[in-house]
């Protein structure tokens, strides 16, 4: 479970930080402010999640996600005269890392603490505050609002992923189902 | 005691949910986005104030917080057409909320540490917080610059509740005062 | 140590809780509305720090800053009305403030713990984080986009202090060095 959780997490890190790159691309900053904004959007709302559960934040005592968050904050800065280009495959990619967190955000927090109606919450919140943090720092429009296609794919992938849980389904099977289940909402919409 | 900050907590978190949920129907949202506005803005003080605490976060051990502000959201959702009807009935249940809030956030601080300046704070922040997440999410200019007399309200609670209990009042009857007098400060301006 | 990360601390809290009550004297706000600007401004990035880290948060327990952040609000309150007159040494105050928190921020995440990376981030954050709270709260547009050298000057503190401190110079020095080096990349632009 360790591993599912830990790939998940890499994915979905990894994918928000690219989006909050592209964001700077958009704004046309420099590459440390490309870094931090990818690097704020990429950890964002598992830190958010943790920092609720009252568990160690996860980036604190592994740096990894740090490097990861780097790493596309740099790529993105070299890609960014790709521009618009780029926006197509980003929706895909973004919609995987939407998945990825919804499912991981409620999975963490069951392995934590038994509350069915707070992991569903974890997951959405984690799925959709990373975007949040990004449009406030970027004093652009909430993405809450013109998402709610985002926001009710989120809440599917937890809600499923909790539900076959606590039907005693094994969390593997039941993250990848509720991932893709996730994953299929928000793509239909693209 | 332990009833006092119980039925304060309810009653601050349903409110705030409501005002939540008016918001999401002045932007024309969806169910689902009416549940989160409103669960956001009706436990986001309360959780601002235990993360600052280092207290566990209230509405992660207790599901009947995220379960009060869900039925907020679905029945501020069915009563959306009646729209600006709401409005007045609402600034009367808000000014409740804020002088819940202002008492339980200073009461819960010095049931913790004994720190009166640390416990006003807490008191104005928890009364006030819920509503900045909310305009934030929802992209809206900050209440807190057009509203004055909301802070200073909160204030008037936060203190005079601090203030009598520092003078050895018992806990009851200075929230239920502290309280009066910070309804009867927003209330006055409505 | 101790003693260099608090005065490193007060004089970070002060200058930007001075900000925060420049920013309400421009909204003509009243004088509530400036201590609790101060306030949010001047404790927010060492707030986001200790959470992040998971160390009690550090106003929490030595009511101090608060007190420093209500004598600088009402002391801006006093002085709103030198308004623009004040622009100009404020923003050699702000680079001073500035060039603490980087340093500060990165120092005590290293009493915490060995993590180099971490560290840098938290002292950019730290930094940053203040301001945005501030700007969101006040709805201005957030500072981080216009103030690109704002991030590049807290990133040059913070690092040239943890490659210093990895590099085995003693905390002292390195803390001045670093802290010259932040304002001066700031002050160059000034």
């Amino acid at each position: 479970m360790a591993n599912l959780l830990q790939i998940l997490d890499f994915i979905g890190v990894a994918v928000f930080a690219i989006s909050g790159g592209i964001v700077a691309s958009r704004l046309k900053l420099d590459i440390l402010a490309f870094v931090l904004l990818a690097t704020f959007t990429g950890i964002g709302g598992g830190t958010l999640r943790d920092l609720l559960l009252g568990a160690p934040v996860f980036w604190v005592g592994d740096q990894t996600y740090l490097l990861i968050c780097i790493a596309a904050g740099i790529a993105t800065w070299y890609l960014a005269h790709l521009g618009e280009a780029l926006g197509k495959p980003l929706r895909w990619a973004d919609a995987v890392g939407m998945a990825s967190y919804s499912v991981m955000g409620a999975a963490k927090t069951l392995t934590i603490i038994d509350r069915p109606v707070v992991a569903v919450l974890m997951g959405v919140a984690t799925a959709a505050f990373g975007g949040v943090i990004r449009d406030t720092i970027a004093s652009q429009p909430s993405a809450i609002i013109n998402r709610e296609i985002y926001l009710t794919a989120a809440f599917g992938g937890a809600f499923s992923y909790v539900m076959m849980v606590e039907a005693t389904m094994p969390p593997w099977p039941a993250a990848i189902v509720s991932g893709v289940i996730a994953f299929g909402l928000r793509a239909g919409a693209i």
